[in-house]
């Protein structure tokens, strides 16, 4: 098969370009003689890599040098336990807003190392839809805030950014560099890199530098933001071959006009897929429209039973990864940076087709 | 340039044949329209990919179903946390031995959790060899005792695997699958996989099964063994394209013959070098010769001044990354399972004409 349509929550879709760079220089990066992944992390060549990957990601994402921008191993999940170990300090509790099973998986383990104040919960709308802020029950005591502003699973994403007196901490996994953000509002962002930065293995983390030093003694050095900080993400061998291939898609971000452009692109991607669904008899999705994703979209069918017919139909023209999260069933079409324009209308094609031969 | 051969201590070269096969399947693994960093983990393709890996380790290391397998994230240094947190239970203290750098470390991090006995210490001797066990001051109430095989700084490796009343904790991170080993010696075996295994970003920990479920409260769910096994290292998204390369290098293996067979050829090429070495008055090597690593060999020049020149003509002639760590200095040749043969012959040759244009 050539090229598909991956509509996958992550591991996710890469950027053509991005894999055709990877494989021209697998066996040899630029007449080292070496592939990336067998150079020194320490390298002159290595550091050169990783720095300008930093570089990128700190040029693209907006974020300023009251900052540090960390390459972490471990994934988001091991950020659920970091957190806390890391910005507890002497405070006893945190505040956690529930919008789905992202928050759920957050607050379970900052559970294991602190109290948690579940401020704000979707649970009673079926999570479709989130809280004013006015009714949140904030603790101005809390040593931060965290939230999860796109649930991947549930399709469910914050359209604003929380005020907040305390550090703002926020699991910006599958939105990360998807569109424009204010990173200053923020304490502390973290995003696994699978959907909108690289291969998994990699997660990266941005945490202001006043927040740094505070680590429980419990703190597995390996997760001490400030030891990842005073050593450049080198305390120990990191996953070097993630980091260059988030370079790469830092640099394809770039000629594709960066963050504001792209952003362009998925609220047109969006707004498409959205307006084929409100528009048809036969898909549904439950999300109050405000607070639908940009990146993740679930939908159903008029009648469950179809959906292994739709999944197979899907496949056989390239249109691959549909399936809804085990854990809720139904369709989900996750659409990050790396998904063309030109995979949705193929995707609201078929949707069309499927639906006249079905409805 | 063409393909060098690369003596870096880790990461660390690959099998070219590993790298060819990757390159070919980066943008389409097998029909599948994507590339393997692309795949959900969860889909049937990424699940077969792994179980064909860990079933090719076991048969390799030869690992019974006592153990599990985990294909883990944070390296080995997140291992030193995780040991203790996991193992001691209700015991209070563990043994370590102190052979080196990386024992040290590993130390370091223990006594974060609890008390640690180092048992014997090769510091007096400027690790330069290893305490016979009858010597060690162990307690018979440790939780486990921890050494670590092989140094990859020093080059001090143990010719004898300890006899042990606790479970045996072992470093194995540079010696794995270098030649056969029985593994039902041991409680727990680790290594980070940027030396013999694949690139970096994966550890995998082969872990006796009587010894899960102990894990302290304190333990960071990711770092939990009995979670990671429960889940078939799939608790949270695992370093994917990682897993998929040590897949590789393993069949690579199976079809060098083996450990048995990837052996003897180690033993042959460190017998080499270190011959070479020895009846040599210009390059030292200062370990006691039983304890001498086979698969890192740090050596002197007679003249610390020359060492630029020496690396110089080396890199010159595609004899990459012979500096020694910057912590000990001098010379390194890290000649680990895809090192060929010739790759030590292109060093002596190199090295003997140095000897006659320098001594």
């Amino acid at each position: 098969m050539s090229r598909a349509f991956n509509f996958c929550a992550g591991p996710a879709a890469l950027p053509t370009e991005v894999l055709e760079q990877a494989r021209e220089e697998m066996l040899d990066w630029r007449g080292t003689g070496m592939s990336v992944m067998e150079m020194s992390h320490r390298s002159d060549e290595f550091v050169a890599i990783a720095e300008q990957a930093e570089r990128d990601f700190r040029e693209l994402a907006g974020v300023s040098d009251d900052y540090a921008v960390l390459f972490m191993q471990g994934g988001a999940s091991s950020q659920f336990a970091a957190i806390p170990l890391n910005l507890l300090g002497d405070k006893t509790s945190a505040d956690y807003v529930d919008t789905g099973i992202w928050s759920k998986k957050a607050i379970a383990e900052a559970k294991r190392f602190g109290q948690v104040n579940v401020v704000s919960s979707s649970a009673a709308s079926g999570y479709t839809t989130i809280a004013p802020e006015s009714e949140w029950q904030c603790d101005p005591q809390a040593a931060y805030l965290h939230y999860t502003p796109n649930e991947t699973i549930g399709g469910l994403e914050f359209d604003f950014i929380p005020e907040s007196r305390v550090p703002l901490v926020a699991d910006l996994s599958s939105t990360i560099l998807s569109r424009p953000l204010d990173v200053s509002r923020f304490g502390l962002i973290y995003a696994g890199a699978q959907k909108n930065i690289g291969p998994s293995g990699l997660v990266v983390v941005m945490v202001r530098k006043d927040l740094l030093g505070k680590a429980s003694p419990h703190t597995p050095t390996m997760l001490d933001y400030k030891v990842a900080a005073d050593n450049g993400s080198m305390y120990n061998t990191p996953s070097t071959y993630s980091w260059y291939l988030a370079g790469l898609v830092f640099q394809w971000l770039k000629r594709q006009g960066g963050v504001a452009a792209i952003g362009e692109v998925n609220a047109r991607k969006a707004k498409k897929l959205y307006g084929f669904i409100d528009d048809s008899d036969f898909y549904a999705n439950p999300i109050e429209p405000r607070f639908r994703s940009w990146m993740n979209v679930p939908f159903t069918l008029a009648d469950d039973a179809l959906n292994k017919v739709f999944l197979q139909g899907a496949e056989a023209r390239g249109l691959l990864n549909l399936a809804g999260h085990r854990s809720v069933g139904g369709m989900r079409a996750s659409i990050y940076n790396a998904m063309p324009e030109a995979g949705v209308d193929a995707l609201i094609a078929y949707m069309t087709e499927f639906e006249k031969e079905h409805a």
